[in-house]
């Protein structure tokens, strides 16, 4: 039997330094690499194909686009699913790579899993977590982490081995695609007050180049799923596709936040997020139409803590299977219609409609004589009652 | 000693039509008027005193702008002032006008207090828990909930009590409007799936009529209250008005969503908040400077509660003061400025910098030598331990 | 068709005064009484039964008491089902008890409900809830609420009416007893910082009184239910009934509390939950193994909103549903045993044991070899971190 | 200048072992113990110094006794300090120790720190988190973590180097003891089910032996501190060793609890908290007279938040720093007393008294007649006005 890795592997330079590691520092025979499709561009799916082959690998490539947008992008949308700010485009991706890596590795019988995470990203923890919760006792190796390269040594490096990497030393600009989103880190971005230039967005317009006219959508859902766009039944992956050029084309989805990584380092994140960015919102407001009051307040906790985990890749976690239950529960009534105004950047709700909705036409009315307004004499007296009785107490005190 | 009355009056129909109720009514001898200047328009104060003196009352005027920024405003910045979407505009201003109320009940010696809210609405909590903390003894009266009277019935009376009232039965918007910002109801406006027409906003251009150009705009905060603009310091009353304009001109602050009333009716509503939109996106961006990923956290939740007790009008209740002390103290920190981007609706924070951010230059670097990766192992390797131990569990039960 | 009302009867003297009062001053013909047997005495529901016979009702005894323990009791003891300290014994009773005069309302096809319960307690709003929910359109007449009787006039009038009742005006206690627990209310039991005498209690020995020798007690539970009694499967009635026995024998099961109504008064409280203290004693402690610490945490807040919402009597809560799928769901590992000492007041947990244990022996033996401690450099290290360099910058700060 | 070393010193083992090690394996000239008294043993605090000097150490007692109650001992009774039902005792007094330690490295110039913690506990984060907060640059030395000896190859060492140890390899208990608790672990204590044996008490007697008749006790709190015991006023530290006696003597502070350890451990933990026990709840009862509903229900979250905190070490973290500002707010109203009954093992609150009592004696009344029952019509009639919209929405489907 020989030696075995499996691979997680992007094509890009982290990843492809791995290979000839693996082989000549670890002492591998069989590299197996895996390139999880999850709506990066086409070219690079490809590129990582053809560039693994030419390193001597076993190659895999699994299109999950369609799993990751109904088991990974569904629950975070019905979960708003939010942190800080961070529609988690890239959180959410990669317990899904690391389960096709698991995967693979059962198949192949892996000795080892490597990956290329670095030791100071919210990565390793991600993918690392899913390798242990399920192949418990298959080792991991992460060469970036060990040796902390600098990128300049790394290149180096490839160099040496011959490893055709386009990445040149002074390329800016770290990205990560998927179709819940798309990341952009490295130069001056990770400042807090430097204003990302223009060209780092591939997604989204700016506003002046944005559609000269605004454009209404509607989205419908059913059980807290989208399922239509202005009426017209889409496959998920159909839909999530078309939303995002619309949002994009209409400069909608642009994220620009500090975010508090899971090692406690604070930076400014930029991500383009077109069509997670409209379904959430959407989907916000259909909820806000069929949840009670209370409902909603303690929904707004659920998320919470659903977005924490998710961007702690704790993607399996029994809370979030809990938390998942309650939102589900909910679900039950997101049946329904957004209709939204995208323009120039701005995205706003303009209507909802549901047969779950808690709105009462006669009971809104300013001329309703169904309610007996005399009755709320009651309801107004004993408003904050203790909250009075604490300001007599205050008075006599302040005598006293 | 003639029986006296203290009526909070707006110069609009609900309250006028109480002038002639109370006399005849009730059978107070004495109305004294008190109108609060919180900021809306000048000739609405005006009008107010003027009709007031005509039918016969005591008028006071108490120009509470400045009071209303500082001691209500400010606040609302600190805790992100928000309720389900909403930046609290009417509802932080209420406490205040009743406090004025009850400051000119205590000076001219009321026998009673008199507002004009129906049963149905907000306002009537607000006000009375202000009154009846303040002075618990002054019997509260509100005629329009006493008697559930239509519009039409109401201008009716009017019209025989020669009360010169402007409104007639057909006009459609109920306006109120402070420094806070603007409240649109009636017409369709509270049914969830009507896209609200372009006439009801006065305050905000819409896009197409925004400013062609974008605008960078910095606000300077000390201790989380604003202090400048564009480095220029600004009183509180001045600093809010140019805000208003100039997010207003850039179409920034609508406000449209689903609201939760007090009394558990679910309504539409939409609101024009350009100052408090502006300076509450700022303060939240500093706050994510300085404030730890724990704090952050937490106070996420202490927000929503003084939004809660802000929109439920207790004001004056123990609970908020508890809040405001650990919001007080987070503020010692909010120090610095916040570069927003404001354009065709959107308002855009492009940049942060305080001397208490939490971003270390070199920690955040890629190329940081200063932070050991290799160190992160074991947190990689303890993070989400119980949660593994579960799937170890569950695969030894769904064995066994 | 006779003029119909349906009375939630417990044989009292407040329900008994409505009986001639519906007919009298309402005007109806038939009156049709229902006693739900929540496991209050027998011979209070052969009472009841007798005395609305006597006065010429249609009876309705209804047995309820399975129904109450697997439905009411059981998702009670998942959520540790607790307000303030109260292990809502009465709370969950009373949606029962509305949901069976709604059942006979049904039958009978009522005309409006009657209750005798007065305008300052809780139980006013958990039946009528009930009865709104699902029988909105039947009309709910309250006469203790409407006429605010004292127990001299209340008196006075049931000998007019020669009502057999055995109340004396110097009755001091007011009781409610379940097989969830047993209320006791009147004379200066609701003040704070009276002592109650040992007269009150009735299931629970005093610890002078209680069993001489430490009784060990295991509980079985299966998904967060209990099943056995020291290895004895039981029904759960049956369960129910001898714990009751053994923990008031042992003293266990008094609560003593400041709880806040309602309505907003806060009132000193005495109650006796002897099966209801160890179960859900033994159930949180069985949770404890089982769930993560993060569960633990995050359970808490869903226990409290769902003591709050069974405390309100909001049963049939779209939020209680949610609640109790994200309950039910953790306790898919709420299996296995739970060890207790009761004895002399006290209820120990002493072992808890689970195949579902979060608990490995190696790790968490001092000399254990698996665990290499070394690693934990990293977690030390970057603990606290932003709170690290919030102390850096504080003395940055203070020195410039 | 000789190259120096702080060392957190007990006088056990493990600290003791660490003295030939700073010498010998890293190379320190001046070896420096700090011992910290926060009421542990006088004898050990003694033979700590003896042995310290014996080793050739140059010794510092620090007597924190009172500093240990009044900065750490009273915060946590405010914030009714617990973590998932463990009264901190160990925990708060950690971050004291680093202190101390942190003011030795300062006076006498230290090069390094050293401590005895192993790897897989608590203690190492909550002292090195001190010492890294508040003097960042001076590194920090844990041998045993470095080098996870096993008991029987620390003793053997230890014999080598002639360390006088009383302690022998079958030494079953491991204790740590301050005037908040005293914590047991070894042997079989971890596991769950194992019923810890009678011996490992020592501040406590069992019931059988405790004090045969039930003492009464009132504690008088002034801003949410205690000041006195059955109406004598003393001195901090005299109230918490008196407290110490009289709860011990009456079988009262126990606790048995699973517990998930920083790292995610879960283990079994044994302590006996007898003047903390006692204190918090009195400080709990005397809190929820005079808090508001609301603020019960927050400040349970915020004492969650603070007793995390707490046991995670972060003493000093800004978080706690906002959480106390909350907590010391509400404090101004904890002004009163409480009455305790002691009594085999129970501690059970009989009364409560304070002038900021949120109970009105004559709302609480049975026949009050200020309280207009016939209002509480439009509480009861808007009580779960959503839910029930829900119910007929639910009807409505189910019909359609």
């Amino acid at each position: 039997m020989p030696k075995t890795v499996v691979l997680v592997y992007s094509g890009g330079l982290d990843t492809s330094v791995c290979i000839p590691m693996m082989r000549e520092n670890y002492g591998f025979e069989r590299i197996v690499t895996v390139t999880v499709d999850v709506g990066q561009p086409d070219e690079d799916v490809k590129s990582a194909e053809d560039r693994a082959r030419a390193l001597g690998c076993e190659h895999y490539t699994a299109d999950a686009k369609q799993e990751f947008i109904t088991d990974y992008c569904w629950p975070a949308v019905k979960a708003n699913g939010d942190y800080q700010g961070y529609p988690l485009s890239t959180a959410i991706a990669r317990p899904l790579i690391g389960l096709k890596a698991v995967e693979a590795a059962k198949q192949v019988g892996a000795d080892a899993f490597c990956h290329g995470c670095t030791g100071k990203g919210n990565d390793q923890f991600r993918i690392e977590y899913v390798m242990r919760a399920l192949l418990p006792d298959t080792p991991i190796i992460a060469p970036m982490r060990e040796h902390s390269y600098t990128r300049t040594e790394e290149i180096q490096y490839a160099q040496e081995k011959n490893i055709p990497i386009s990445v040149t030393a002074d390329k800016i600009w770290s990205i990560d695609e998927n179709l819940w989103g798309r990341s952009i880190e490295g130069g001056h971005l990770e400042e807090p007050n430097y204003a990302p230039p223009e060209e780092i967005y591939q997604w989204t317009r700016g506003i002046d180049a944005a559609n000269p006219t605004p454009q209404a959508l509607t989205i419908g859902f059913e059980h807290g799923v989208p399922v239509s766009l202005d009426g017209e039944r889409l496959e998920p992956l159909a839909l999530v596709q078309k939303l995002m050029t619309i949002a994009g084309d209409n400069g909608v989805g642009r994220v620009d936040i500090m975010e508090d990584r899971l090692l406690g380092l604070k930076v400014r994140e930029n991500y383009e997020c077109p069509a997670s960015t409209v379904l959430i919102k959407a989907h916000a407001a259909l909820e806000a139409l069929v949840a009670t009051a209370a409902e909603r307040k303690f929904k707004a906790m659920v998320d919470q803590q659903w977005g924490e985990l998710a961007y702690y890749g704790l993607w399996f976690d029994p809370l979030k299977e809990d938390l998942e239950a309650f939102i589900n529960r909910i679900q039950r009534r997101v049946t329904g219609t957004v209709t939204l105004r995208l323009f120039k950047g701005s995205c706003v709700v303009t209507g909802r409609a549901s047969d779950w909705a808690l709105y009462n036409e006669d009971l809104a009315s300013f001329d309703s004589k169904t309610f007996d307004q005399s009755l709320s004499v009651g309801n107004v007296q004993t408003h904050g009652m203790q909250s009075r009785m604490y300001w007599q107490l205050k008075e006599k005190q302040d005598k006293g």
